[in-house]
């Protein structure tokens, strides 16, 4: 409960700081029966990885992930599984002017406010390092997902001052495999990717917006009052360090708009009740309407060379930092982890929802 | 588990229908020793009664609330606090006309796809009178955050095409004594009046955002990874019927941001630590920084007249339907509401912190 | 999470207090569409009064339950289902010499201890009289549970000396249907009747043992690990008051046997695996074997006459009590809340089950 | 939730299969600032080891422990500390001819029947070395508890036939320290490690009973109702293989006692509120009275070779397995397991009693 553990019946614990031994996590609930496939979570984890993506920080890890147990065969089990993504380069002796210090835009002295006590070697447990473990629970979530026909893209909708027009904007993994910064649109996923390699050199970073479509969402899926499925997609991404907002469908957006303009008439499309234009991102009273479920979220930029100044002592004294490695953008990055909470929170309310009802069908 | 049980120690468990007997709660987990300020609770309830908001419902209740538990001469007990507000006016048979007919901008249709069954009578389940239960449970927490000297307070920030410069203006109960609408700023307050009382006549509604602030929070308050203060915040808030999205701190507007621009150097005052700009919203990696924590909620327009227009049947054919009653404008008899959700959150947060040392001082 | 609430999807919150207003309790997670048979819940309610019960306490109440919540032209909509059930008479005053003292058999100091504060009237919140929403809770499970053909009849086996032969008694309700003390042996309840009426006399008290069996069940259902199903039922039925002991199949006497003894071969009977004594007590590994689940609970004497002479007030010194109102037994009116707490575990986990494979049939 | 998770807010995760690569888990809660002594947890494991303990099963694992994470500098930091035990002699070749057999006395068809699949190597995640990540978490537990005072023992109370007089033995480790079984009276130790080599060379096995003592305990430790701390005791060393009842204080006797003579009354002994006879077991109303905590597990005889001789395939033909490896008594090994189950039910509840009062002392 203190934090680290995710879900209600499709649970991901994660586990590990940014330069012990490994980080890792145990996925528990996961419906016995799924074939493993490997190659496809490896490719989900590759895909946070720094790689080719403009401005990514410079810290290399292979991320290979390795399997410990709930895999039978190659199929899940039903029993929790357990992975590790080793740490291949920590380099824990470049973070020692840390010990003492706290960085601006970090939760370094937040730690120390809770716990009294901080792994401060590359943020610690506050590492974005954490997110691969969510990449794996994420991937396993997708893949029991696929099989009920359900499927996840987020992509890059705003870096900086560019931007693309519209919501929603109807993408898949596959249109977006040639993109270097994760945008749908090319000549501004061009642009992006150049705005990235200068902010690079600048020694600066920049924030943006991922946008995120569940397609293939059956009605009737999450819950009612507290815990709404938009609610609980909003406590995940949330929690994707540098989250700064979150919004569905028409969003804030909806704040300056009348009644009468904000309209969106009900209709019958094959056997569906669809809305004219799905202003409410998909979910109706916190369960899905079966429409696309559409979400945004915005990012800070990550604290840049500029932010560093800013640091001070554990005393209190003003005390610039070195900058560490980290992301010009982590939009580009982020995006399969967005994903990852899409999925376990979709994964999850597909298994509790099955209790809805007195037959399930 | 399934949506009407909130928080992990300080819950509160919320049940009732529109039109059934009554609504209520039960509050578990409230410490034991708080005494009971009867005259307070009813006044925030009276906050969020339609009473002389302009635009505001038809709809009269006296929102009494009645204690059946938990209760010993005037001091909470450790125990369950079980409570009723009575649904005095309730006009099942107005209603008769949207037993098979699902409108566009409510839940009816997506009830029908979860449970296959639904209270159609003035939004059933779905109502927002439900939130009267959650401003009970609210006033409590906020009776126990009172004792550790913190105070919540959420204001009109905007209403349709009219807001507010600024965020987290440093306001409280007292100063929005004499407004109409929730809005600090007495200009924009009478404005915003104004428009309200238009829409109420032209039949229309209007968006609107509400800023909230929590003010006296200590530093080291909230869990890290999946359930960050400003994840459960999140959670919290887009559980309210009509929110459509939230940020902190600097929130979409950091997406724009570069990193040297968005810098919040790190201070020492008088032995607390706080930023420059507080950009963070209080909050980094999921823990308070001490500093204030600033959130904005943006909500859509209620389903006006001409929205009802879209509604149709089961059947799946056009079925234009009455308005029942509604409100011109969600935002000024919110605000309890929400304020009510971030004292719950942070109440249950300030007891699950008192496990993250040793010794808890 | 402090205690009030029962199970993870079908869930149980009780509150009230011996002697305030009301008692009660709101079920969430109920499927939606079992009809509420009124007249078997109040059956159920009825079974637990002292009613025609020899032995059993003077306080008399009607035990009406008042439904506020969740149901929908007469069936359960999936949302919760909020009931009171009366305290009719209350007499505080009577309990008036005990809000200084310390019972012994009873929760008064610890109360005291945990929360610093106590409703001394009748045992406050630890009363028996909390049982009642238990039954209630319980009787809904029960309805879940007759449309997947389980059954749970809980008997008397033993009170003080008279105990009867075997375990696992193929009974239902309708052959305990004519007996004084819910056993299921003629000639063993008309003497357990008599004894209970000699306690009665004498002002004494006297112990006893429950055997449950829940027939119907399917193969396959529980959790592993933590939280065997043999597990959640103890617990369960733990935390009935006066509860000492719990034990499953061949419980306690299999400390004293030999492997080679205790040997229970599997055998297929019409397709089903089962097997020749179900010594395990129809769970193995935590998972139901599809055999009946058969367990057995100790209760101790309530506290008589004489143990009230063991009081003290709350400086420590000793100060008789007054006996207040009890039962010479409780075995006889605790049958319907095993079986409550049995149904509550097997309705939640029949509905967590549904979530365990790939696809649920 | 489903089943590999215990505890609230202390919580430790299990995972791994008896042949997989490691079994391991992960404690999430542990309060930040304990210093890690691994000389300690490492004796605890070793205290499960097969090692010297007459009639042991015959597998030989080193059962080293290495930590991954949430230690810093040698003290618990909070944040998750995830751990692995490697499986260094694993044999699944061994089990093949298990692999469509399902043994008596195992959970291998009631896996089937949840799962649809199964690990059948060695019982899979139903083998007792899934115990050893218990062991690993409950010292961590112990760690916290001795900070606190508080110190768990148990001991063995009966192998067989072969029984100690009394309960609630007022032992420590280092009574214990020379016994071969666990037995705090030497003599019958004797015979107890006697019996087991008989039943060794036999091939036969034995029941017997645990018992254990909490001492240290402050009173008002536990949550009321449905949590009772009596009721959390249980289903927590119900949850241990081959459990089949458990007893606090009084236990089963007390089903055949008179109240007049189960009397216990309270006594002021040096400011604390004592029992004459502790037949509570330390815990009355689900709260701790502040006296030793005390109660009793009964566990079955392990299954022999000639329970093996009724297996049956999975098409349901008798079909005799050869043993694998077994204990001929699962008691002295268990030992520890008990008093780790203890541990983390005592050290969350400590931590869940800080939120019970406004003002934590």
């Amino acid at each position: 409960m203190p934090g680290n553990i995710f879900g209600k019946i499709f649970q991901l614990v994660t586990f590990g700081e940014s330069h012990g031994p490994a980080i890792g996590g145990v996925i528990e609930g996961c419906p016995a029966g799924i074939a493993l496939d490997l190659d496809f979570i490896q490719r989900e984890l590759d895909r946070r990885k720094p790689g080719n993506i403009p401005g990514a920080t410079a810290r290399k890890e292979t991320d290979e992930v390795r399997f410990l147990s709930g895999i039978f065969e190659g199929k899940t089990t039903g029993t929790p599984i357990a992975f590790l993504v080793g740490n291949k380069e920590p380099r824990p002796g470049d973070y020692e002017p840390l010990r003492e210090r706290y960085r601006p835009g970090h939760a370094d002295h937040t730690y120390d406010a809770k716990y009294g006590i901080r792994d401060h070697r590359g943020g610690g447990r506050a590492s974005g390092r954490e997110t691969a473990a969510r990449v794996v629970g994420g991937a396993l979530a997708k893949l029991f997902l696929g099989k009920e026909g359900i499927e996840i893209t987020a992509y890059t909708s705003r870096i900086g001052p560019i931007e693309i027009n519209g919501r929603c904007i109807d993408v898949d993994q596959e249109a977006l495999a040639g993109s270097r910064t994760g945008c749908p649109d090319r000549e501004k996923d061009m642009e992006m990717a150049g705005l990235l390699r200068q902010m690079e050199e600048e020694g600066d970073s920049v924030g943006g917006t991922v946008d995120c479509i569940i397609r293939g969402m059956p009605a009737g899926i999450g819950d009612p009052v507290f815990q709404k499925l938009s609610s609980v997609l909003a406590l995940a991404v949330m929690s994707i360090g540098g989250a700064r907002g979150v919004e569905f469908g028409s969003g804030f957006e909806a704040a300056g708009m009348k009644g009468s303009v904000h309209t969106d008439g009900l209709m019958n499309t094959g056997g569906h009740i669809v809305s004219e234009q799905n202003l409410a991102g998909g979910i109706a009273g916190g369960i899905s309407t079966g429409e696309d479920i559409c979400f945004r979220v915005a990012f800070k930029p990550p604290s840049s060379l500029t932010g560093m100044r800013g640091a001070i002592s554990k005393e209190g004294i003003k005390s610039p930092a070195g900058g560490g490695r980290f992301d010009a953008c982590i939009v580009p990055r982020v995006l399969p982890v967005v994903e990852s909470m899409a999925a376990l929170v979709i994964a999850d309310h597909l298994l509790l929802n099955r209790s809805a009802k007195l037959h399930h069908e």
